[in-house]
């Protein structure tokens, strides 16, 4: 049925819960003692993996939670996006799972995986050249012709709402208090539902960022958001600039955002994959090593730390990226 | 506290699940509809997730159950056992968290990562040359110098019923009744204990054999245990010969030992690595590949089936299976 938008709360997120709990996975939650161990303050760590949500994603939260907002006249013209990412995926399998037409604009050079899952999810791909005049017109030209609704990645409040959610079901699934919660930030969807999700809960709220791409926490620095950004980033998750209802969203809610190098963030995922035997794409492993990072680590906080595993759609047929080919047998 | 050998029989597999079951890892369970629906009969499979248990293998179970059967006095001269593999790592960790120490014989060349994981916990290695005699040879020495107690691999009535708790787990799990049940079979422990356990149920057993190791399928059709294999296949775990207590139990109890190819292996694999978002060893990929098999479909069991993922400990070191590196960027 088709809804008001909400207020930005954490009442919203948990209405956006109530909506879309049926229709998603309730992923499971890792833990790891030698993860912890490592750790100077020896934080338990409660990992949240939405690398196990449908899509292989956490934005299939907010994109069911979107689709459910639409009325029915509006479902019959289908949904719109542009994303050559897990965004895209998501809202295409959505779409697919209540039997909407989605339409999505990928520029030319996406990775050939991500097309192909927007494809299996039956999805219409109209290709555009790799930049983002040329997205904002071909996605124009798509709406047009078929009046489809254009459902953000990040930058709209159902889908912050939607992402929100993934924290509150990790808080009624682990068995004691968090005393803080790490989420990546690229267009910050998650770090800002994420946010909201705590309010009033006392959980501290951090994100991460990798240096190649860290407009989010230059933005916070200098009090005013960057609008662009040059990523250089393994995580290709967070190579976009926050968002405009996004960042002061985080500029009020999140105590900090971490900012890791490439270096750590390849050694964070691969500790993952080695110890948890679960595969998570290198976005979701900056969060985890925020949690090692000496910025993190010596606020000395001693309690259990939620991680938000972001997603887990990683291009296997590339060698992975600590493997030097060079040699390899 | 220490109790006679049971009968093998799945009254004994329920004991030893009942003397675990604290111990252990109560570990998920995987489905995938698009993996289900690619197969010609659709089952439904339920993936039992073996590789998130402790240690990162389903050995984690005989070893505990092994422990937890020795007495007091036995327990404190330690346990000693030879392996390369993921039983020597279960053997120790499950001795570390007994507090009993743990003496292993691995051959010079065994993997680094698996030299890591057992010194990790803490045991004590002695290395052999790589070939048979030499590997008993230094496991009597370290017999004699210890008084450890040794504990087989597959070959023994401890280990058979502990690792046949993995399919009574996945049978709670599982909210429907199984029409078949597929596990891998090396040393033969895992399949001897899966097919006690499925006693008496009208689950039908089958085991999964890479054609480079499969002593075991030419063994049931010759009607006579093959003592030797000639091992070229790159499921590391399945390269030893049957056991001579679990060949027997093998030919009552198990319907068919499915043989695949390494290509079958390989493919297997990455399905589940890049649908189901977790890392399985290709041991484990052989019975996922055996339910793909056309020999296997061609028998047209229609309902659900369960899959014993039996591990997950892979080098990620080394270039992944399917990636071609002189093709790598």
């Amino acid at each position: 049925m088709p809804q008001d938008l909400l207020p930005l709360s954490r009442q919203s997120v948990e209405l956006a819960f109530d909506a879309i709990k049926s229709q998603i996975h309730r992923t499971p939650i890792f833990t790891s003692s030698s993860l912890s161990d490592g750790l100077p303050n020896k934080n338990v760590l409660y990992f949240k993996a939405e690398n196990l949500q449908k899509g292989g994603a956490f934005k299939f939260r907010g994109a069911t939670y979107n689709l459910g907002c639409l009325s029915e006249s509006e479902l019959e013209k289908g949904v719109c996006t542009h994303s050559s990412g897990n965004h895209a995926g998501a809202l295409a399998l959505a779409a697919k799972l209540k039997g909407t037409k989605c339409y999505v604009v990928m520029p030319s050079n996406s990775a050939q995986p991500k097309v192909d899952a927007v494809r299996s999810y039956d999805a219409e791909i109209t290709f555009c050249e790799p930049n983002a005049p040329a997205r904002a017109a071909t996605l124009a030209q798509v709406q047009a012709r078929t009046g489809a609704i254009f459902i953000p990645p990040y930058d709209a409040v159902n889908t912050i709402l939607g992402q929100g959610t993934a924290l509150l079901e990790l808080l009624e699934q682990v068995p004691e208090l968090l005393a803080a919660v790490i989420a990546p930030v690229g267009g910050g969807g998650l770090l800002a539902g994420t946010a909201l999700a705590a309010e009033g809960t006392g959980i501290r709220v951090f994100g991460a960022e990798p240096a190649g791409a860290d407009d989010c926490a230059q933005g916070l620095k200098e009090g005013k958001r960057r609008q662009e950004v040059d990523p250089h980033t393994i995580a290709d998750g967070l190579r976009t600039p926050v968002g405009a209802l996004n960042f002061p969203i985080i500029q009020e809610k999140v105590e900090k955002v971490i900012v890791v190098s490439e270096e750590e963030i390849i050694e964070a995922m691969r500790l993952i994959w080695e110890r948890m035997k679960i595969i998570v794409e290198p976005s979701s492993a900056t969060a985890f090593a925020a949690a090692r990072s000496n910025e993190f680590q010596k606020l000395g906080i001693k309690g259990p730390i939620g991680i938000i595993i972001s997603g887990g759609n990683v291009d296997l047929s590339k060698p992975l990226p600590w493997v030097n080919t060079a040699n390899a047998e």
